[in-house]
């Protein structure tokens, strides 16, 4: 857990007592590769940290999963606007990997709200990365060649989503086909 | 600048002398119609809140503008990857219609959320709203068909945007040709 401290003494510059307030609040859990933790229709009730793992979110079109975030070692993740607004996910939330993490409900992130105006910050600095994250894929989506971005992608993503995450699920997240992921991969890597 | 007040009160029960401290901050601007408040490669500097207008964002897209977000009377409207990034923009910003606007710069932003939580607050849900207006807008452009997406966009947008906007910058919004878009008004008003 050290590392989260870590990461809020970086972002939000918490003190000791705050710190200690904060992780009161969260659960440890030891999760198995491919634990389903939020299926469409749920509410999602909880945020991660991971400590280490491999997480994703993905939605269905056509009954074909469509990945929409990935998250690994000291990242957050959530079926985010399910957890903010607390109603019913069209997302769905999966471990890729064994996963250990730390979750905090949405009823204790409330409570650490008023407990300190750098929670609220915490909870704005999410929502603001959350919100850069979709908009910058909706963008390169509609505005960027396949090529262009799995190459922004690459850049943008830990080597450990890069390499353990089956590319059938970032050709997904990028829209196109995994064929034409595999021809990008090999047009690249003999660049 | 009442209903500004009368929407903080109710979003993050502002009092009396942190009203003022906003208020202070705010410049009105009279902006005319077809107004081109920000341009790609520049940074947003302020926020906006329309007391009386219309305005938009877009983004080009092989030189054709796509709209990416309407707002209107008692609406905020960014640039806003770029205003909370300080980055350079993507997105342009403009004036659809004459419109009576209060500005607020990035700098007295910063500051407010200095000053109380409850900016910090504000600002949080200003980013969890645009963060759900980005997410619907892509999963519903993945998952829906032209009509469905149309007839969310109707209910969730003020009637004075379905009205006052041109149909084509609509139909780039949705992500369909215009006239994909007369043909399924057609459907809907013989419906």
């Amino acid at each position: 857990m050290i590392r989260l401290k870590e990461q809020l003494k970086e972002l939000i510059s918490i003190g000791e007592a705050e710190w200690e307030s904060f992780a009161e609040q969260l659960v440890k859990e030891n999760l198995k590769a491919k634990t389903e933790l939020l299926r469409a229709g749920q509410i999602a009730r909880k945020i991660y940290f991971i400590e280490e793992g491999l997480m994703r979110c993905y939605h269905l079109k056509d009954g074909k999963e469509v990945s929409t975030y990935f998250a690994c070692d000291q990242q957050f993740i959530s079926a985010y606007a399910s957890f903010i607004t607390q109603e019913y996910s069209f997302e769905y939330l999966e471990t890729l990997e064994d996963s250990i993490v730390y979750s905090l409900s949405n009823y204790k992130f409330n409570r650490l709200l008023e407990l300190s105006p750098k929670f609220e910050k915490l909870a704005r600095i999410l929502a603001e990365r959350n919100y850069l994250c979709v908009l910058n894929r909706i963008f390169s989506m509609q505005t960027k060649s396949a090529k262009e971005h799995y190459l922004e992608f690459i850049e943008q993503n830990e080597l450990k989503v890069l390499q353990r995450v089956p590319q059938y699920m970032i050709a997904s997240f990028l829209g196109i086909a995994p064929e034409s992921l595999s021809r990008i991969r090999k047009q690249i890597s003999s660049s």
